[in-house]
């Protein structure tokens, strides 16, 4: 067994305090990682409050991961000492099902294993990346292309692929219309991605404060929400609108937007049911669906295209011991664009 | 103006009458139909007893049309006197939107013009097929492939071209797995397309008492959706379900009958909002979808395809007298699969 410093919950409200995990020996499969970086995400947050089911305290969370190979077992191919990598939302899955085969991890019939609270192979629970090392499956842990900043990289192992996904999938690229709702982790993301893929890209955020950055990320429009005459204006308009918004919206309005086989795909949810019109969806044959971070192969594939268009989250590094000041400021919506954790500062 | 003998609905509760519309005049691009049958749609009662919005009475419904052609317009050149010709539910659309222009009429986005219901161009409310005559523009007329018997054409305008659309749009074909959920006009028809285009089909119905029709229609397997493991049993199968039930449903149940990027396409529906759970939609990467009826041209291609492949609706031929009997029939769901009004019946 591996102790790893770790700042950790104790219960659902208390603040996180200093605290050890117990990572697995390295297996002959698996590496281990010194984590550098660990990016803050509001599943984290949403995790830890039980909004999404039941929690096993006390629980490291953090599936946003940047650091260092320090050792490998026997049978590792991919990765060696040294090499800067990254470790997101997974770290397995069945790999025998249908999806899994296909390499499409994220949709393992079985559920992958998650990052944090979830139950690994060895019957003990999974803890995540606000920690100084982690044991991975060398499968599940990606190697980091010499062009992306270390201390940016984290965010890209959740904010980036559950965005990059969506936009590959349903074709973003010249001549599409994409929508990106909500400006925030995910959606500066989605921004930056789809203006690389070449798409038109349109923010729809709350208020008109956010204007001037999501231009400078890329976005071609900027509507505020807020306005109700935002609606009417774009009426009929969007092939894709990418919600990154996690609290409950007037889906009808939002399906509105869609021009001719026009899709919403959801990637911030609230768990409860939503309610949708049937004969909204009858206009312009829309889709209302839904996408899920990407598979193993296509985080290597987002990985590259960040290096390749020189794409970086916007982030703003905190210390471990600021870790409740970020998560306030999260739930308060004041962050741009992602809170980065530097881990060397857990030793202090 | 034309005086055409009709079955027309005086109020939303009062029994069909017997009484007379008036058609235009036959217009330059005009066709004027005398009507040999018409089919008996959910659609005609639902608009008849105010569950879609308001309505105009006295009202003549009906939307599955076949006649033959008894005069033209002069500058009519698709049409000719004693052509056997079709009319479904469109029978005008702006022709000038992004969506016209690509031969989406359906998907009009100024509204196309109901056969029934609607505003027409000349300010007066459309009336539909449970008549003698009708004049149609003629880009909305349809001419009938010979191979396909003549009173049993009528269904095909809506139940066909509404099932035929989304399996096209969704490519059902050979790998794929199919469902279709109601076994009735709509349902049945969607097997009959969905089998003789390839792919793998699946009845889901209420009860098992259809197993037999739904085998001879050429479904592969049937499952009776009133026993709870049928969705258990079936949990991630199917690439395509095609929901014709316009009752509510308990939709997150079906979403979980999809498989990876599998897609329900709702053709019937309630005007209520459904409630979805997105965390449903992020499994397997799902999609909810609705399509209206197909284009003109696409029309003209099923038309064509039921004629390649020998497909026709199952009909119950009726007297027009009979036609308040058959709606409760309809109501009771005691049809298979659809009723034809014989409109020479009319004259009596």
């Amino acid at each position: 067994m591996i102790s790893a410093r770790a700042y950790t919950a104790i219960s659902a409200t208390d603040p996180l305090v200093p605290g050890v995990v117990e990572r697995r020996a390295v297996g002959p499969k698996d590496v281990l990682v010194e984590i550098a970086w660990a990016g803050i995400c509001h599943s984290d947050i949403h995790t830890v409050r039980g909004d999404w089911g039941p929690v096993t305290y006390p629980l490291t969370v953090g599936h946003e991961i940047a650091g260092t190979v320090v050792q490998v077992g026997a049978e590792v191919t991919g990765h060696a000492v040294g090499d800067r990598v990254g470790v997101g939302c997974m770290v397995d899955s069945c790999r025998e099902c249908a999806n899994c085969r296909s390499g499409r991890e994220q949709y393992c019939l079985r559920g992958f294993t998650d990052t944090f609270n979830a139950i690994d192979r060895d019957g003990r629970v999974t803890q995540g990346g606000y920690s100084t090392h982690i044991v991975v499956d060398e499968h599940f842990v990606l190697r980091l292309p010499d062009a992306i900043p270390f201390q940016k990289a984290a965010p890209l192992l959740c904010a980036g692929i559950t965005t990059y996904s969506p936009l590959r999938h349903w074709n973003a690229g010249p001549g599409k219309k994409v929508a990106v709702v909500g400006l925030g982790g995910l959606g500066h993301m989605a921004v930056k991605f789809a203006h690389a893929m070449g798409a038109e890209v349109t923010v729809l955020s709350q208020s008109p404060r956010k204007r001037e950055d999501a231009l400078r990320f890329g976005a071609d429009h900027y509507h505020a929400t807020g306005d109700p005459a935002t609606f009417e204006r774009l009426a009929n308009t969007f092939d894709l609108i990418v919600n990154t918004v996690s609290a409950p919206l007037d889906f009808d309005a939002y399906l509105k937007l869609l021009a001719l086989d026009g899709t919403i795909v959801n990637v911030g949810a609230p768990p409860e049911q939503v309610p949708v019109t049937l004969f909204t969806l009858f206009a312009n044959r829309r889709s209302f669906a839904g996408s899920t971070i990407g598979g193993i192969a296509e985080t290597r594939e987002m990985l590259d295209f960040c290096a390749e268009h020189g794409i970086t989250p916007e982030v703003e590094v905190i210390r471990a011991a600021d870790v409740n000041k970020a998560w306030q400021r999260v739930l308060d919506a004041d962050v741009r664009y992602r809170f980065v954790i530097d881990i060397a500062t857990l030793a202090d």
